[in-house]
């Protein structure tokens, strides 16, 4: 669907936990070379996934969605 | 001035590169206790800070803000 996000809101504790998440994304993100943008604040990040050259979501972003969900909170 | 933020954005080679800035503001941060707004993507940082406890700016933010602007890209 053009110009849709994969959107999710992770729930932390404190700040570096939330820093901690954001570098495991940044892995899994260079591994796939397929990057989200991040919103981090206190206690909290928000991942948004999208495939800008196809100006909608494929299966690159579900791909990468379920590889972050996969992580270790 | 009620409302208002500092907000730079700083650029980056790569997503990697990013993330690494964004763990150093992260620990600036915690050291001050007090946690900007972080949206990282491709590239590119952008950090925003104000004070929510005074709907605006006060020393805090300028302070981080300098310690922020001193890290080694």
């Amino acid at each position: 669907m053009g110009g849709s996000s994969l959107v999710k809101v992770f729930k932390f504790d404190n700040f570096r936990s939330g820093v901690r998440f954001v570098v495991k994304v940044g892995k899994l993100a260079d591994g796939a070379n397929h990057h989200p943008e991040v919103k981090l604040s206190w206690g909290k990040v928000e991942i948004s996934l999208t495939t800008h050259e196809q100006l909608g979501l494929t299966q690159k972003d579900f791909n990468l969605a379920k590889e972050i969900e996969r992580i270790q909170l």
